[in-house]
């Protein structure tokens, strides 16, 4: 495919003008029920409903009335970025109004997208916080006032829009002034400026591609090209490498600094490579992202080590009981996962993607997705405090799930990112469609030359491994299954019975299918054991558990003597034994040691050389996925469980 | 002893009215050579004047002179408390004068006091940030604003002039009346408040003791007692424990929050506990310290591992490669274990005393003393960036020992810790003198009952065992003597060449000493390995060598291949042997881990069940003092090395 000026205005968040793969717009795949269909009906009756209510509560979106009347400079609710919570909540609703129209919705949608409307300035500037008398002036805090990265939300939810059928919303229009906004004052010939948290580009990018504006595609050519140069003023915490503005993007090894900045920077970057067909960009993004994946990503997909500044730590510096992995950075590892897997086919993305989606970002929504974790520990060492559901939290970490935060990115993200979370399990190139991800799912595209491809996809995924495609109309094309990591070379199918081969990472089968064709793949989903490269010393002597895509955890909750916590230790002896959706485990509990070092005094302790460097009582326990955890109270809870002797 | 309302105007930094233990005083004791002899000559001829320099250069004491002429509200430099490191520099040089007199150090002290003096408004109030038109209001930010801190460490500094034979001393008169002022003000009847920064509680009753002033005693009590009520303002990321307000002090089961506030009030705490015979407060102060010890301190002494908030982590919560460990939290442990030493007599209190001195705060200062380190890693994993002598550094991290900082409490901490260190080596009671840190001292002194006691003290120490006490004058008294925790069962002495049984945690004598009476005490120094609590789960499968009372490290810069740092495991079948400083240790190189994750993909890997959970090359590499490392250019470094399986 070449690049085009034609407007790209169907699919779902990422349409790039050329790739390998095209993806799937919610008019070619649905996710027909099972997992995921649970999990977006949850967002459609619950999240959605959960976010308006709380931001009309606090004062968030009343911002936008008291703009248009000229009362914002008295009384402004929240923090300087709050507009982008309603944004990242429009773009939610419009993906979910494509998915599925609800007239109830709509008219909630369009109620909302008014208030935000009314709110815009003649020049086009939209932002609640910033530029009226007894405000700060428009740009006066590019490193922390946040307004580009404001505007790049806006920009994604007109795009969801213009994608669901609406290519003259109110909201597309407004955004369209907005971007001829910003041109002006930072395209060439303007503010030679960045702003501290990227959002715009990628946001630029895909408004450009939606609306066919090559202009906006330029300006977020600038605005990856600019960063950098350490523009951006430092603080006592937060230097330069905080904000990616250390070295040209061109020029860094890794990912680094706050990890959501990073992640969201990085898609842009990749997003303006592919656009411009800038192959050295687009390979010093994957070079970044492979080391990042290999020695900067948690086993659950999430990125981001340090609470402080919410940053990557050194490479290999990934302790599960200060893990940050923010939900944002989960959803930002997925977007640039998904756009480099567009670009390069190379399934390993589509691995990430579906570990990061499962545990990483499933983590955060409690299951009646009515609270929310903003930081996601992989071990926690001490009994949460309880949440209330009406109270507004001040901080993202040492209780529970909350319902919303003073910086609440994160619960709108997850909302967007499950309505329009069936984007990222099916593509089509020009000879045949490819499954990414498994579900429940039916597929109905034509291919360029116009051959027509209608097939559905049943799965007990992700707690079975069998994948069950069936043909629903004579076609003659290339069919494409994933075979995830952990299931190569254990991997079977049949098609109609008769076994096929399966090796390697994909399962590949050109032929003139017929109606009623079936395909099954099974994928090894026994739980298994996985251990970390030596160098992440955090977890050394551990070992996790996975099942299939997931990864378990034990919480003190499952334990016979929940006291008996800090002593278990796992048994690698014996494999593991599947439960409904989770895993039985043989333990050891540890005696003595608690005594020991109890309430004691000094706790170190000598070893004479050669004895032994120190390794009960056996008790076996049940694991659940990690996302599952903290639903039934506060629990003490590993990720890693340390190995008996 | 008994509450005396004597003023106490000779001895350290803490001199209570009633303990178990006396401390003795600088003409008392006296360092006379050796190792930290060569510490306080440093600290003398170069940390002091390093830090006036600095000081100086960057405005920190102009400060007082643009306030005293009435111009500090147009030009005010640095954050709002850097009056405190001022009044650090005054105390170190107090200290410094009373232990060894100097002219020219005379000089540059009272020149010094007069610029502070000449700031003090007529009513006491005195601080360079607050309360002139221009400026915040006083007090109108107790949280944030340091005002009482400030003042605090003012009165650490007239108590060391105090008790240096200066009762009259300018800087005297001026706490007195920043102290009648602080009465006023929150006293009884005034504002029912406290200060986000605990240090005026320990201040007020030193102060109070030095000056014979009880109300000063009971201002500190009110301060103490108030704390814990929640009503210091949280922001987003502060909530009441990082203020150590979320309990009152007598329900607290553990040291949490900032950790040098912690520290800080918790010796305040302790103090008001013997001012005023308070035996519940004094016993919630040990059963905090007790755990603390057991759970979150770390093997150097060092505690506070989170470098978000400078905050205690949670119970055996302790990574060693995000240790941060600040150098003031260090000294503030030493604070608590001094006050609690002299009030129980515990030997275990001046075993961690010793522990925290010569690893977690000596590991601050740089050899040469013009550069410090902030917070302390003890796991180095990339090369830090050089620092410049001429440069204010922003960070407490990421690069080597700095020279000054925009945060900058530690250097002075280290000045005034060094000038008085002399103070906690040894104590009296009313049948003797007790050493609980060894070097090479001179002391005389006399008991309560008139009897005389004149003892030389000559050692090899840290690095050498062996002890040796002559007795100068006949005197019939107790010679009691430490034998740290790791010489225990392991030690041996003689009296005049005689054996002497030694056993436990004192060597005790009592008898009618002789001139020329030479007690020798051999303590084992021969390097150990050590291993941590299974709780400790950063460390697990890992072991650290101490020889003696020095914590070593592996720095990359001592293996013959410094690029295979990350693959070192350390033999522990074969003892260490010691070196002149450290001990040589026997070490494998792991081979293949690097080339399998390298910069490849997703690095976590599959571990058959019943397979060895994995663990090359021999080599033999130097440990030096953990206290010694980063002298020679960056390096990598280990305090906790894994064990090769």
């Amino acid at each position: 495919m070449t690049l085009t000026s034609t407007a790209l205005l169907t699919g779902g968040p990422v349409v790039p003008s050329r790739n390998l793969l095209r993806p799937l717009g919610p008019d070619e795949v649905r996710i027909s029920g099972g997992f995921w269909a649970d999990k977006q009906q949850l967002n459609a009756t619950v999240i959605l409903d959960h976010c308006e209510t709380w931001m009309e509560r606090i004062g968030w979106i009343g911002n936008f009335d008291r703009a248009a009347a000229g009362a914002v400079a008295e009384h402004h609710d929240g923090i300087e970025f709050v507009d982008s919570e309603v944004y990242k909540l429009l773009e939610a609703m419009a993906w979910e109004l494509g998915r599925r129209p609800d007239a109830a919705l709509e008219e909630r949608y369009s109620a909302l997208v008014a208030r935000v409307a009314a709110a815009q300035e003649p020049d086009g500037y939209l932002h609640t916080a910033f530029g009226r008398p007894g405000q700060r002036p428009r740009y006066s805090d590019l490193e922390w006032g946040h307004e580009l990265y404001c505007f790049g939300h806006l920009f994604q939810a007109a795009v969801a829009r213009a994608r669901s059928g609406h290519p003259d919303d109110v909201l597309v229009r407004t955004a369209r002034r907005l971007a001829d906004h910003i041109e002006r004052e930072f395209g060439e010939g303007g503010r030679d400026a960045i702003c501290g948290h990227p959002e715009i580009e990628p946001a630029l990018v895909e408004l450009g591609r939606a609306l066919g504006e090559q202009r906006y595609i330029e300006l977020a050519r600038i605005f990856v090209e600019r960063r950098g140069r350490r523009t951006l003023a430092t603080t006592l915490f937060q230097g330069s490498d905080y904000f990616l503005d250390d070295v040209p993007v061109r020029d860094a090894r890794v990912l680094r600094g706050h990890a959501v900045r990073a992640a969201y920077f990085t898609a842009g970057a990749a997003d303006v490579a592919v656009e411009t067909g800038d192959d050295g960009l687009l390979a010093a993004v994957k070079n970044q992202w492979r080391r990042t994946v290999a020695h900067r990503t948690y086993l659950t997909g999430g990125i981001g080590s340090h609470h402080q500044n919410e940053e990557f730590g050194a490479d290999d510096e990934l302790p599960p009981d200060r893990a940050y992995a923010e939900t944002c950075a989960a959803i930002g590892s997925v977007m640039v996962s998904w756009r480099l897997l567009l670009q390069t086919a190379d399934p390993a993305h589509a691995d990430l993607i579906e570990r990061t989606l499962l545990n990483a970002v499933l983590v955060s929504p409690r299951e009646d997705g009515r609270a929310f974790y903003y930081a996601n520990t992989l071990h926690q060492r001490e009994l949460a405090s309880e949440t209330h559901d009406d109270e507004l939290s001040e901080r993202a970490e040492a209780n529970l799930r909350a319902p919303w935060f003073e910086v609440s990115c994160c619960p709108t993200n997850v909302a967007r990112t499950l309505a329009s979370v069936g984007a990222y399990f099916a593509t089509a190139d020009d000879d045949g469609v490819q499954f990414h991800q498994y579900a429940d799912l039916d597929v109905d595209t034509a291919l360029p030359d116009g051959r027509h491809v209608s097939l559905a996809v049943r799965t007990g995924y992700p707690f079975d491994g069998r994948v069950v495609v069936s043909v629903a109309e004579a076609s003659d094309f290339t069919l494409s299954l994933r075979i995830p990591a952990w299931s190569r070379g254990r991997a079977r199918a049949t098609l109609n019975g008769e076994p096929l081969p399966v090796d390697g990472d994909t399962l590949r089968l050109r032929r003139a299918f017929a109606p009623g064709d079936e395909l099954v793949l099974d994928l090894d989903t026994s739980p298994r054991f996985t251990v970390a490269p030596d160098a992440v010393d955090a977890v050394r002597g551990t070992v996790a558990v996975e099942r299939g895509p997931l990864v378990l955890c034990l919480e003190s909750v499952d334990l016979p003597d929940a006291a008996a916590f800090d002593r278990v230790r796992i048994d690698t002896g014996a494999a593991p034994t599947p439960t409904a959706d989770g895993a039985s485990v043989r333990l050891v509990v540890e005696e003595g040691q608690q005594s020991e070092s109890g309430d004691g005094s000094w706790p170190y302790r000598r070893l004479d050389a050669g004895a032994p460097v120190p390794f009960g009582r056996p008790v076996t326990a049940d694991l659940v996925p990690y996302a599952h955890w903290a639903n039934r109270g506060p629990s003490l809870m590993r990720v890693w469980i340390p190995a008996a002797g």
